[in-house]
């Protein structure tokens, strides 16, 4: 019997939209086993909400041929207090963090083959008195892993080797280390995750031009031109450093499976600006898939109905897609 | 009688693409009297490596109302030495900057309506001893004009806080005078040369999630949001500062005229991932109109006739646009 795979569906903040996303990607036809890791009450009003039908099925860990649009599996984890659309409570902050351990607990048990990751409010939990950085931080010191963040469309995957730093704290963090970690991880992923036996990576200098031969900037001659060298010497396919503004052109994408930036706004403008709705956040590294949404708890909107679940349909359509890849390459997943 | 606009091209360095491209530029049935500043000889031989045939005519200086694609007014300024396609003389120095001076020159004594720039090798007007950093700050000089680069798409208009920087130097360069600088240059040359009577301006932020309230940077709280206050106080329509990352979608271009990026990397990548052949460079700040191609002289591709001219024909199309907003709004040009 061919099964379909299981996938947590964590609802990140229950004051936000997620819970009612959850609902939107429930009626979809997806081959999926979803299983919501939440709170099963809170995902009942969510659904009246939004006006659509809903089956819970409480998760019995069983696989499955078949799921009827509107069929939705549920581990329960129970809310600290009921949600207030619009206004996240503190009280729920160990709930969303028992959500993110079932799930990452469970894919690195094998009771789920993905997890997709609805947006949570980093705000409250920080208000609740816990240190907390974010999903990604959190998967990765739960699984002991170095990581990597990637955002990815159907078109583009960018990989980033600095996030959330001020522009000004960029250049330093650019170090030969630091980019042989990412590279490595990169690599070894797209192999592993992505089934690309020789993946072809573009690099992005740092300065305009990629420097113009240390007119614009020395970094890319002092440390970026020999880190990619000494990664080409182990056989890894490095493209570059090259020009920002110019290695999105259709003529140059061909050439390459995924994109290194050095920071944030150099390529992610590229990714939304041309995929908004359809960009996936996935975390490099773990040694389990996952895949988010690539926007935030949107307040406004929450307890309306009316949030797009676009984000969230991608992200679960790129876990299914990761899936089967390590379905069809078991080896590369090792 | 209705007469055609006369825009002065500048053929570049003698011995890249630009004299092939003006061949092409010629081709075209776009409604303009192109008037050619450069070596008659040479756009002959430009036009024999082309397989185009060409119709030059000297220019007296007079109006027309009509010209056949094919044919080609010019100003004859004579090269220093017969260009060899590919190899760039210095000997030529001196006379790709003579075509520069007579065509800024035209322009400000009203022989021009604007002038278009072919691409030019500063490396080898810098090896005939002269200082000289491009056009842009060529035409500066000569009209004592204080300017500010755009680079726009029939969909995107971007001007640059910086351009030629290195990363490292952009943070500092970011202060309240010099962006009060620019945004008086971009809103006032909204206005006069685009005939925009209340420019919309959208401001990127510096840091990643425009700072995010301080986490990720203070230079939007200690300096971009002040000096944009300020400017607000004075009328302008200003959005901002806004994430890099998400100012490009769709929803919100609708909301402004153009963009002011920080530094080079940060808005170029989009508007040229979407429009590379599209994308055209303006100078705004100067008492003309002056675009240009957006790319270099390719030298590999010089002599052969296959330089692709989309560039060179879509800021011809650009400085008609403006041309005919001038005309249509002369008010706007004091």
């Amino acid at each position: 019997m061919q099964t379909l795979p299981r996938l947590a569906i964590t609802a990140g903040e229950p004051a936000g939209i997620g819970p009612e996303l959850l609902i939107r990607l429930a009626a979809t036809p997806l081959a999926a086993n979803f299983i919501a890791v939440t709170d099963r009450a809170l995902l009942e009003r969510a659904a009246a909400r939004c006006g659509q039908p809903i089956e819970l099925i409480d998760d019995d860990g069983s696989d499955t041929a078949m799921r009827r649009p509107g069929q939705l599996r549920v581990r329960h984890v129970p809310l600290g207090t009921t949600e207030q659309p619009g206004t996240p409570d503190p009280a729920n902050a160990h709930h969303v963090l028992a959500t993110l351990t079932e799930a990452a607990d469970g894919c690195m048990a094998g009771r789920y083959a993905a997890i997709v990751t609805a947006p949570l409010q980093k705000s409250s939990i920080n208000e609740a008195g816990i240190r907390f950085s974010g999903h990604t931080e959190f998967f990765a010191e739960r699984a002991h892993a170095d990581v990597v963040m990637m955002l990815a469309s159907p078109e583009l995957r960018v990989t980033l080797a600095t996030t959330h730093l001020p522009l000004s704290a960029v250049p330093a963090a650019i170090t030969h280390d630091a980019l042989t970690r990412v590279l490595r991880i990169v690599h070894r992923e797209l192999q592993g995750k992505f089934g690309l036996l020789e993946p072809r990576i573009a690099v992005l200098g740092l300065n305009p031009h990629a420097g113009e031969g240390g007119h614009l900037g020395r970094e890319e001659l002092d440390t970026i031109i020999p880190a990619l060298d000494a990664l080409r010497a182990e056989g890894m396919d490095l493209l570059g450093p090259l020009p920002a503004d110019t290695a999105f052109v259709p003529s140059l994408r061909e050439r390459y499976d995924a994109v290194l930036a050095m920071y944030h706004d150099q390529a992610l403008p590229v990714l939304k600006s041309e995929a908004f709705d359809r960009t996936v956040n996935l975390t490099l590294g773990l040694p389990f898939i996952r895949t988010s949404v690539d926007h935030g708890t949107a307040l406004d909107l929450a307890g309306t109905g009316r949030g797009d679940p676009s984000s969230l349909i991608a992200a679960a359509r790129m876990a299914l897609e990761l899936v089967a890849r390590r379905s069809a390459h078991p080896q590369g997943h090792s």
